[in-house]
């Protein structure tokens, strides 16, 4: 009873180091490298997937899609959902992490990355960045249209997703791949780990390195691990950690 | 209501005029971009999609995934099955076509391309290129691991896919997209429009040319045209005809 979360490689956004959110960027070329290297580790140690899920977003899918050709498995099923994208970062989609932090203050962008409960200022529901406007989101549940959220929006509508459409395939024993994004992974381990809401708004998942559930036979984590080298693990950690700093 | 047919670009294979069948052979540079062109056409005349559907095999899925790149539609749902492969052509697979020409006569290999019934050679059950020993069908079906297959075969597994999975999607009003293969889709529009099973023998799908099927609220054919330029579809129709030929 295996399950496997990555979160996509680097996008165009990432490098620029913007806040992303539901803004559907692409990958950069080194993202793409970070995504061929998750699938060969993967397949180097002879994992293999009965289903994949990923988000509406294309950094995500493109990563899995990736993945899927280096695991020799393009033709597995791949379920996508809204309700595994990134936090919507309302109105702060498109600025720039360093300039933020110039604006309002390095202390108010830790508050909006690492709080759990507080919401950046939101869309106006006529902003053409809205996801009303988006044929993805129009035609899904009024869920599917946030126009801010905090983290603990975001775990509020991935979790639903986990326990219906992810935890029952574990359970009849076959291994899940989840290709998705910073805070909807970090969504998942909090609620698969029960990780307190102080601590996984501190807690920073890399880009691209597999992090490997084992379950018991009662669901319970035998075993939790990131495939990779150690320092290069740490290093990626820390470099999410310091984005929003305005140097 | 409407349907969209595709038959995936030139793959490797395709380009060596081999024999393909279920081998998982690539896209070449080619058909990548025939690919990218299908995208583009349907996204220029304001197509979108709901649903899609694709086979096991990576050819046709990145075609499927180059397109909805172009279509902006990477968050689309995609279904893959088995049922729309291309027909298995047993232990051909991997020939030349000119040189099984030259070695059973082109009249022969007309026949094994040409005719609905007949099956060419069989694979043994032990082949290494043998369905049973492959992941993705070894865990469906035995019907899903043929050792040869003649397009009536081929019309008996892909025609119940799509009154099941296809047809309700259709007549629920939805847009489908349907990117295959040459033989799976002359089974399918055999069974959409009552091709008799010689003429359908004789029908050649050109590659990476939008085939678009309109009904009436009876599930009728209300039109159905190739989108694209006549003289070029007319060339590759004629490519397709002539790829059994000894010269």
């Amino acid at each position: 009873m295996k399950l496997v979360l990555v979160r996509h490689g680097e996008s165009e956004w990432n490098r620029e180091n913007r806040f992303t959110g539901w803004t559907d960027v692409e990958l950069s070329r080194a993202g793409r490298e970070e995504a061929a290297r998750a699938g060969d580790s993967l397949r180097d140690l002879g994992y293999s997937f009965d289903v994949c899920h990923t988000s509406y977003l294309r950094r995500a899918v493109h990563t899995l899609d990736i993945m899927l050709d280096r695991l020799d498995g393009v033709w597995l099923p791949v379920m996508k959902t809204w309700r595994l994208n990134e936090r919507h970062y309302g109105a702060l989609q498109g600025l720039g992490k360093s300039e933020t932090a110039k604006e309002y203050g390095e202390a108010q962008v830790k508050i909006w990355r690492r709080s759990y409960d507080v919401q950046p200022p939101a869309l106006s529901p006529g902003d053409s960045r809205s996801p009303g406007l988006d044929a993805r989101y129009a035609r899904g549940p009024i869920q599917a249209r946030p126009l801010t959220e905090s983290l603990k929006d975001t775990v509020a509508r991935a979790v639903p997703y986990f326990e219906q459409s992810i935890k029952p395939d574990i359970v009849s024993g076959k291994s899940v791949l989840v290709v998705a994004h910073g805070n909807s992974l970090r969504a998942l381990v909090k609620h698969i780990d029960g990780v307190s809401d102080t601590d996984i708004a501190q807690m920073n998942i890399p880009t691209g390195i597999p992090l490997v559930y084992e379950f018991d036979s009662h669901f319970n984590v035998a075993r939790a691990f990131y495939l990779g080298d150690e320092s290069l693990i740490a290093q990626k950690m820390e470099a999410v950690a310091n984005q929003g700093s305005a140097k």
